[in-house]
């Protein structure tokens, strides 16, 4: 304003500032510093506040966000799916830089567009794929520590793959997890199976839905098949068992990556 | 020792403990947190300082560390070379596990042996190779942040090649580096090219030796031809001036890794 020109009679609003529109957004992140996706005390950091307190400083308000889905302490992410409501006057372009811009380098939007009438990130769901890292090698590396798991004794993959490949279909996997919530432990898998990638051994799994700790359990029992612990049999029968106590551990949260969540006709 | 027994008579030294041999080890490190390789003032962790407060652990003497070369803060490692004297009663397969035992996630030693007779990680070498990393994506990429330049612009490989191809040869690099000591900026330059790895562009640069921040200020400059800021000649003619004013800056450490140190007849 000039000096010397009136003062606007009132607060002034830009036109279109006070309409909430829901926006549906691609996070990924490097989930080593996090206590996981979920909003906890406000003392331990988590994606979901992180996020929150972007939105809070680009628009003045609380704007609650909407996960496709809990990730634990130090999981990754390169295709979480968010949304949430916000009065932001302009496009989505410049909302995915100014998010960025006030965001954390370990957590970016990847991609960022009105949210379609109905759209929920969790329910609209049709399937999540999550990817597993195991490095193989005799000595740890340093390089690697924090986006892998190291195993140092020799994995037999086509094992690991011969267990993998019983896993697709309708089944009861409550010998790999806790349901979220109810009792319901059935899930459809589509694909799970292992590739050697680089100097990794990548486990690739895609369901409906997870049980919680499911693919971290699952990439245990196969690892204990991959070292010779556990027969391709044994794997089989602990499957079949659908007992929580007869998975063979929870490989650790650092070789984990949400990598994408589909939506059918969204 | 058990209740009632006498106490041995003075100190118990092991047989050979007093008989001090060097050492060649083979170093993988994170640099992200870091004050570069070479040991500073003690408030300022580095690599050398870690290696040898590891050494100080397991033998109770400052064991000085020599290594290949310098690397800046932030600068990764896969392959640095370096060399101390120790006195240890056992084997080097044991001298490495209790390395690693004493080294924090971040450094490791990859392998571990006598070091030949007149062998020095620096005068002894042969060659040096680093690779430098490129995300050319126009967003941000939390899980790469640590390990690559991300550069928005999109870069024109093609011409980064036909840049760097004027490199190998007996030149004098003085427009890309100050040298450690001295004032000879003549290096033996073996190679020098981009590839796509991925995602990623990789620089591989081998040299007889490099002058101080040689291989980033090579980047940003070949960087500048590969975003058009630059051509190709301006890239010629800012080498043949031989003056260090003409370089296009200095890409960041955290795209830089030291992989290999060559040691003729060692």
């Amino acid at each position: 304003m000039c000096p010397g020109e009136p003062a606007p009679a009132g607060p002034v609003t830009p036109p279109e500032a006070s309409v909430l529109l829901r926006y549906r957004a691609t996070i990924e992140y490097d989930g080593t510093a996090y206590y996981g996706f979920q909003r906890q005390v406000p003392e331990q950091p988590t994606i979901q506040s992180m996020l929150e307190a972007a939105l809070l400083q680009i628009s003045g308000r609380h704007c609650p966000v909407t996960g496709s889905g809990r990730t634990d302490s130090g999981v990754h992410a390169t295709g979480q799916v968010i949304s949430f409501e916000l009065a932001w006057p302009h496009g989505v372009d410049a909302l995915q830089r100014a998010m960025n811009a006030h965001l954390p380098p370990d957590i970016a939007v990847q991609a960022c567009r009105p949210a379609p009438a109905g759209f929920h990130p969790r329910f609209s769901a049709r399937w999540r794929m999550y990817e597993y890292l195991i490095f193989n090698h005799p000595q740890r590396s340093p390089l690697r520590r924090h986006r892998s798991w190291h195993v140092r004794r020799a994995l037999d993959l086509e094992r690991m793959k011969a267990a993998a490949a019983l896993l697709p279909g309708v089944r009861d996997f409550a010998t790999f997890g806790t349901p979220p919530q109810g009792n319901n432990t059935v899930r459809e898998l589509f694909r799970a199976d292992w590739q050697q990638q680089g100097e990794y051994l990548k486990f690739t799994v895609q369901a409906n839905a997870f049980l919680y700790r499911m693919v971290r359990s699952l990439v245990s029992s196969l690892k204990a098949v991959g070292d010779g612990s556990w027969t391709v049999t044994d794997f089989q029968q602990a499957l079949s068992a659908c007992d929580r106590r007869r998975a063979a551990g929870t490989a650790p949260a650092h070789g984990l990556y949400l990598i994408k969540v589909d939506y059918n006709g969204f």
